[in-house]
């Protein structure tokens, strides 16, 4: 099947929605929960976390132009400057789910979703309890993205909440084994099966030559 | 478990590089595929790729600062406009993780990894024939992110190949049955097991009324 980008302009909005969405392949489950200046939450679930560096730990995650659900996560981020990425895992992909819903500002999602906040000391931003591993950022710069008006946040890691024995000594996860969920599309939920783990590749090896680790 | 920003600082490199890339969470695994203009083929594996939008179809990946293997690949896009972004399956994980080889400039890594470029009439970035999900792209912008020195690259999807049937008539493609394949990390590999799939959520649904699709 071959479709050109006349194909896909012309696809009906909801079908386009969905085939480019699952086009961007599996991406992380994500709730990110923020509180506004007078204390109230917020959570809501995203799927386009990326990993922009290790030192300083930064991550990315994209902002759509318009909704609700956006909007309130990006005001509460620009008066608080905190806010926390929290794991999704198959145990309540549902509840999850649910905070994707069109709520208005008034509604405290983690409510909604029966959902838990957790605080931890000198640090504004509520994270999930049900989730195992959390981690609680700081605000470090805001990206306009021309072509189509949406905005790459990044953040500092100033905060990471997992369970012990979680990390193996060279500071891997296995997703699988914590039952971390996968998105595809807007609405399709994974879970993960660790296949194999290589070594860094170098230029000596040949092809046969690369072992799992 | 805690850490705390200065714990994260305080880690030995690759034990912090393996764990904040692993707390990304589960990412999708991609070959970008480019030519330079003497037509020589590059060919790198990314696990960065992001949905940025649907219409126009929009899609971003991160490129490094340093490093061969992303400058050949930013070279070559810069001076041909064009890519192609290639799903990873389960089916070649050793071939695609060894094109994250530091090759020199003159090897091709089709060549090295064992896989098979192919192309389409009119456009010159070669696919890689062995994967089921291809996609060409037209490059759009590239926008620095002054944080750390990375660069968020756009593009626009112009051209989809992939098996007939693979997408249902509300445009989802079930990655499991795909044999899609994702990454933790650096250097982990994950298979896909579609779990369950949600409508939108509307406000007029409870959570216990949150049935799936």
């Amino acid at each position: 099947m071959y479709l050109s980008k006349a194909d896909i302009q012309s696809m009906q909005k909801v079908e386009r929605l969905n085939l480019i969405n699952s086009l961007s392949g599996i991406k992380p489950a994500n709730l990110i929960g923020t509180i506004d200046q007078k204390g109230k939450e917020n959570l809501a679930i995203f799927s386009s976390v990326v990993h922009l560096g290790s030192n300083p730990a930064l991550f990315g995650f994209i902002l759509r132009p318009q909704g609700d659900v956006r909007r309130h996560t990006h005001e509460n981020i620009m008066s608080t400057g905190v806010y926390t990425i929290n794991f999704v895992t198959t145990d309540f992909i549902q509840n999850a789910h649910y905070t994707s819903a069109k709520f208005d500002v008034s509604i405290n999602e983690f409510e909604k979703s029966k959902l838990t906040p957790s605080y931890i000391d000198g640090y504004d931003a509520p994270f999930v309890k049900e989730s195992p591993i959390k981690m609680g950022l700081q605000f470090v710069e805001e990206i306009p993205i021309k072509s189509n008006g949406t905005t790459l946040m990044v953040g500092q890691v100033e905060h990471i909440i997992m369970p012990d024995e979680t990390m193996n000594n060279n500071g891997h996860l296995d997703l699988g084994a914590l039952n971390v969920a996968g998105i595809s599309g807007l609405n399709i939920y994974y879970s993960l099966t660790k296949k194999i783990q290589f070594p860094y590749v170098r230029k000596s090896f040949s092809l046969n030559d690369l072992k799992t680790d």
